[in-house]
């Protein structure tokens, strides 16, 4: 099995929420638990702030460098958000994949609906929901990092956000970190284990029946 | 979560696989593992064997029984193996999944086929394989209940139960039954998650958008 799924290409695992829902902290977890598992970095036009470090937490690059990026064709999917373009590189997807790693995307509906419209099966996406819009509202104060009408204007960005829920393969409702963890972790085994997922089953197969 | 989730059906798990492959300690472990899961008690025409407890491995009915549950449609499938009928007996299937427990179908391609056809979104179906059809054989031998040529009959059989491997939504290879086990919850977990499986979402959705 291992020597056959080693032949497998890795999985696109999308994730998606409004703020406050608990995705980074998921992510996070997410990737100390699987090894095989990388995060996809996002290209942004957006301006660095103090603490964010480019190349880990996003390629920061200018108007014309994105344009460029789309113009060649080297962004798997991209939308502006907020006035500011974010986009995901391909060639490093496609490098993990190809190596049987599986990548994580940390992106909005938007980036996700451009994916799915690729026809990728490779991808698997879910949906991360707040218990509730007041634990949403008291996750976002509890950050102090924006101000209040910032918080508002994501509160309003987080109903938009949840419309498109079924858009999504799965939806998990993250009243627990450690279950939504688990949960998380057993989408992506069972997926892995799906028929049409694994390219050489077939061989696997004619090899058993004629041995 | 949990609220929304007892008012959700339960699912069919169907589980096949060639015999020697590990389906019945699997399943033995699953019923201890998962309490909202129940095994689904096939009817069969097969004369009972020393050991085995009607309405525990079987329920034993004549052949004339059977053509009467077959004639009342009181049967979710049946087939007929080396000359004896088998059948899945509808009524406790439909009161477990509208408590909102899970049922686990121990049966062979031709049952799951029939359930499949009949287009049942509340079917899961994993195909379980042996590592090796020496390994199978090894395990047909160890049991020490059939004399050789029903071993031989029944690796025949094996072939052929395996040649519809493509039929089933997951495949997983039987090499550690603890992994395998493992793999089989992860595959419940997920199904549950499922988006389309989730009947009570859209108004857990409308809720959190007018709260």
């Amino acid at each position: 099995m291992d020597g056959r799924n080693k032949d497998n290409r890795g999985l696109i695992l999308i994730l998606s929420s409004p703020s406050g829902a608990g995705k980074t902290t998921l992510s996070r977890l997410l990737l100390q638990r699987h090894t095989q598992l990388s995060l996809s970095i996002s290209a942004t036009t957006r301006p660095q702030r103090p603490g964010e470090v480019d190349g880990k937490d996003y390629h920061f690059v200018t108007k014309d460098a994105f344009a460029t990026m789309i113009h060649n064709q080297a962004l798997m999917e991209y939308a502006t958000v907020f006035g500011n373009q974010y986009g995901t590189p391909r060639a490093p997807v496609e490098a993990v994949l190809a190596a049987g790693g599986d990548m994580l995307f940390d992106i909005d509906w938007q980036g996700a609906q451009q994916i799915k419209l690729s026809a990728r099966k490779d991808m698997v996406s879910v949906f991360i929901l707040p218990p509730s819009m007041e634990e949403l509202g008291r996750r976002l104060i509890a950050r102090q990092t924006d101000d209040l009408d910032v918080i508002q204007k994501r509160m309003d960005g987080a109903r938009q956000e949840i419309s498109h829920w079924a858009e999504y393969d799965y939806v998990i409702v993250n009243q627990d970190i450690h279950q939504s963890l688990d949960q998380i972790s057993a989408i992506m085994t069972a997926e892995k284990l799906r028929r049409s997922r694994q390219a050489n089953l077939p061989d696997f197969i004619r090899g058993l029946l004629e041995g």
